[in-house]
């Protein structure tokens, strides 16, 4: 069955007592309208003046809950995500000590994108691929009270990992009955880092389909991402948010070594040393602090012929 | 003009005083026999009790170092990759103390991988593509004295980026007359991260092209990546290494903002906002104590048409 959900009312806490907005059945679509991160206070005609006057609590301003007939704590949410259809526009900004290289850029500013279908021409002479995704997907934590939407965790949530456009498959652990799915902060296009602190914020129409994997063992998010042109092949691929980089990159590490085991049969040691021929290890966010995320992962054509839960 | 270079005698240490092996001209290739890692110690046959008893001082093996006529610090040394073509065969480890996950992994292990032309089916049901490169690749550092390979730095040696396999081309900041570079530390394939502490430690065959560009800035080592088929697009790669993973990765991030400025004409904030949306950001070894590489990087697709230090 395919549902259709409007953006308003946005929310921008996780909080498992929060109402859901829609109820579906495992298998449906959702067509999903999102609002960009600030929650439609930045447009196409917003200067750095105006933009430094938004109320920033209402950021992500995201779409949802979506409650999920059936799951329940302990089980795997799948979401497969069908479609991110930007509006033609988009902006980035930088903001006054928040960003990657704040020591470096102090100065506020705002950059309006003109989107074109696949890419952006506004930074000429650069040509700038448009792959756009959620920022934050995630289902509401297992701990009571309201959060910020800021810090990513095991429940999804601010990731940020580029690899989540169309055609990836994005698997959560579900903390709460109903799942609580919510989505929104789309990106246009971003790169590994996020480093500005932003990718091309826009708004979005998105279509995702929900199934449920019942009782299953998922520490935290897991992405099949697909190929994409000029860029990765598919992939299998671990995410893990820490307050430490290189700590954070040994946990992605150990938990894809983990998946390998336990899907494919590896040994610990035969795991260990395939990744240390094939990973590939990224920084997919080192701005929604204080937490890092980082991706681990695996070419499926190392790999062929898997599905994840499937037993 | 071409030149061959065998691989004996080998070194195992960085040191500005020492004799060159070969001297040669701007734009002569060099056709360079490299050793494995362990300097011709561990071979198909060996086993893990064999591998423990090996001299680990003559790590890495490098062969050179090849003098560079004219070459004088603040030059800009060109290093293009002809060919790195291994030999059927390859090894990987875990020593007990070392690697990513040396808490997991205690056990001392040694496996042997197989290697077809372009893929090992050693450890099925993986296919591990192959795209060999050097995992040293650099020249005699500005400080007196014997220094160990294991740390990389400005000057190159132990950077273990995957993308510096065939087609792929190194520039390296000069710190001595006639530049003194070396290479080895082979590698059939190695991931991100090069997590258990190896690669598929190899020998090979392997053909580089020397050139100079006269007193030009370049704060430490930056590649120009062909593009590998169901894998990355070509792509500009600023490499940084330190001992902080984070700070190394704001490091890279600055200087490839630098590098977008100075040869794009790109704003600061512009160049800023450009990776925020586009960046490649990979931690590309973990485990060359205390040093962690990180690898930021813009696809040439994005900025197409440029030659570095082309002016």
């Amino acid at each position: 069955m395919e549902h259709t959900l409007g953006a308003e009312p946005t929310h921008s806490v996780w909080d498992r007592t929060m109402e859901p907005r829609l109820r579906i059945a495992p298998g449906d679509v959702v067509h999903m309208e999102c609002v960009d991160a600030s929650g439609g206070q930045v447009g196409p005609g917003s200067t750095v003046e105006g933009f430094l006057g938004i109320d920033r609590t209402r950021i992500h301003a995201l779409t949802g809950p979506v409650w999920v007939d059936g799951a329940e704590p302990g089980d795997v949410l799948q979401v497969d995500v069908l479609k991110v259809a930007h509006k033609g526009w988009a902006w980035s900004s930088v903001i006054s000590g928040l960003g990657f290289l704040d020591a470096r850029f102090t100065e506020p500013y705002l950059f309006q994108w003109k989107l074109d279908r696949n890419a952006s021409l506004s930074m000429a002479p650069a040509v700038v691929p448009l792959r756009p995704f959620c920022g934050v997907m995630g289902v509401a934590p297992a701990e009571p009270g309201a959060h910020r939407t800021r810090p990513p965790g095991y429940f999804g949530g601010n990731m940020d990992v580029r690899e989540l456009s169309e055609g990836a498959t994005l698997y959560l652990p579900v903390s709460n009955a109903g799942a609580l799915f919510s989505a929104g902060d789309a990106h246009a296009a971003q790169g590994d880092g996020e480093v500005c602190i932003n990718g091309m914020e826009c708004p979005a129409d998105v279509s995702l389909r929900f199934s449920l994997h019942k009782q299953r063992t998922l520490r935290g998010p897991m992405i099949e991402a697909a190929a994409r042109v000029g860029e990765d092949g598919a992939a299998w691929i671990v995410v893990e948010s820490g307050e430490d980089a290189f700590k954070t990159a040994q946990t992605a590490t150990s938990r894809l070594i983990d998946l390998l085991v336990a899907e494919w049969g590896f040994s610990d040691v035969h795991a260990y040393i395939l990744l240390s021929v094939a990973m590939r290890l990224r920084l997919s966010q080192v701005v929604n602090r204080p937490m890092t995320t980082v991706s681990a992962g695996i070419a499926k054509s190392i790999l062929p012929g898997r599905r994840l839960f499937s037993r």
